[in-house]
């Protein structure tokens, strides 16, 4: 936290990004006086690319790239071939939001800027990429359940030590075993049904698996996609219904594929039920992995938090369910 | 495929990335004559930040930033001033090379050259950030077993046909279907176990489940560190080492906590049954997780091919094996 005269500056911001040299001349100045300015100014500053252009109370008024200073004509004012409207930022905004509008835009840097429009800094799109490795790899931690509350990981697995370690990945594997307790349940619930069709249990993992794996497709699909800006939040029904085809699609597939498998190793009707299983799963699997991250996007919470094992765990509880109910169902008619 | 008159130029390279507008000065100029040049030749040119400077062959001798241009001396030669020692790519440099380059150094633009060193083209940060958020997408899709061979899908979810989805999510959903049929296999090798001793049902997501969850954990760690450079194949027996230690922790912790319930539901001989094969379990699913990007990479195959589903049906596999075998021994005793 470092105090910059205007209030705190947080960490991962626009402000804590920026660079503190900058060059800029007055709405006076002509294109030749800040060619000159320039020269004198620049000696070893580093990443120079435009110039901006300040008024009296010292305001942000426009810029101009150095190419467009050099290729311009020499004696007009600068505020006749300044570009005025800029792109800037608050010295809090977000460096997830300052990397996608570097993305979105061609400029090697933008000035940050307070309240009153005078400048604070300027960041850098060389430093962006940095934050685009983190903002990834954050991503991509949460969505296998690594916590990535401070200290940062990606400091360097090969550095991180024994404890770090533990304590990243411990809270969410207990978590989960406790949630898949649940599971468990659901089993108990059916112990009658299972005893007396024992092949019924060949199935089990195969089974909640392909649920758990189809919905970390779909969790997986929709996280990135919010991550990028594709995606939003008032979009989860157009991707619901989208979601709902290509499920039924791949149900059907796999439950073709494993009732050669059930009719192999338990008879037609295991091979029915373990078929009608299998569709449902996968189709209940994707939908609750596609609508996880929308949930907890819409809860102000990391739609990332939609990890893998999270949502293997809720398709283990829920195929158990839908596994025995159907057998239960089936087996009894 | 363009031709560049060298050869083809393929996608996802330095020569794919490249920009053709570039101005150039010879060796003879002196400062002053070079930004007489430049404000002649810039124009409507974007993203001029240096100027190259070859010799009478053409050939690429060094570099000089605008800033440092107007900075120095107007009547020194631009050869006491540049900067000769300069990095260059050949236009076939993969792009996540490329990328990871313009990450470790401070430049905004670095020049691809062919084999005489004459400068074909330039190559811009800005767009290296799309170059970085399409590697990323491409591993976290990987990891998740959506296949990433063209066309591609960061295209945009929302633009994504149903037939697109279907076909890149299938393949491995199926593969990993017929994988999972090996864990059923285990299953029926233990049928009379299971039969006397239904409680241990009850315990079966949960126990294999939390052995996928930490080796999903495991192979997304190690994944993310290959791809950003942090981790080598030569680094495998201290990150094998480390992950024994950190899983052991982790499999104690969660054996206390899933023997609590294990007591609870079946008793003693349950409750130690399953503590045991809970501490294996996370034991053996951290490894298989840990060195399977190992493995891949080895056989230069991606590392991100070690998806969070792939490993999680091979820790049910395993899983399988460790619960029942433990429970076939401590309970026949």
């Amino acid at each position: 936290m470092r105090y910059n005269g205007n209030g705190v500056i947080e960490a991962e911001t626009a402000g804590s990004l920026m660079k503190k040299e900058f060059i800029t001349i007055q709405t006076t100045s002509t294109v030749d006086e800040a060619i000159m300015h320039l020269r004198e100014t620049v000696g070893e500053m580093k990443n120079i690319h435009y110039l901006y252009i300040i008024n009296e109370f010292d305001g942000l008024v426009g810029a101009l790239s150095i190419r467009e200073l050099l290729s311009a004509n020499g004696s007009k004012p600068v505020t006749e071939v300044m570009v005025k409207k800029l792109s800037t930022f608050t010295a809090d905004k977000d460096q997830e939001k300052v990397a996608r509008i570097f993305q979105d835009t061609d400029l090697v840097s933008i000035p940050v800027v307070n309240r009153q429009n005078v400048i604070l800094g300027v960041v850098h799109v060389e430093d962006i990429l940095d934050v685009m490795q983190q903002e990834a790899t954050e991503d991509i931690h949460k969505m296998a359940s690594v916590t990535t509350a401070p200290p940062a990981l990606e400091g360097g697995l090969m550095d991180a030590t024994v404890g770090l370690l533990y304590r990243k990945r411990i809270v969410w594997l207990v978590i989960l075993v406790f949630m898949n307790v649940f599971s468990g349940a659901g089993i108990a619930h059916f112990e009658d049904i299972i005893e007396a069709n024992i092949a019924l249990v060949f199935f089990l993992p195969l089974l909640v698996d392909s649920g758990g794996n189809a919905g970390s497709q779909s969790a997986t699909l929709v996280i990135r996609a919010m991550a990028i800006g594709d995606v939003k939040i008032r979009d989860w029904f157009k991707m619901f219904t989208k979601e709902i085809t290509v499920a039924a699609a791949m149900g059907f597939t796999m439950a073709l594929a494993v009732s050669v498998v059930g009719v192999v190793r338990g008879g037609v009707d295991i091979a029915i039920v373990v078929a009608l299983t299998m569709a449902l799963i996968v189709v209940v699997g994707s939908v609750v992995g596609m609508s996880l991250p929308f949930i907890f996007k819409k809860l102000k919470l990391d739609p990332a938090t939609a990890s893998a094992p999270l949502i293997t765990s809720l398709c283990d509880i829920v195929g158990v369910l839908i596994y025995f109910g159907i057998a239960a169902w089936f087996l009894n008619l």
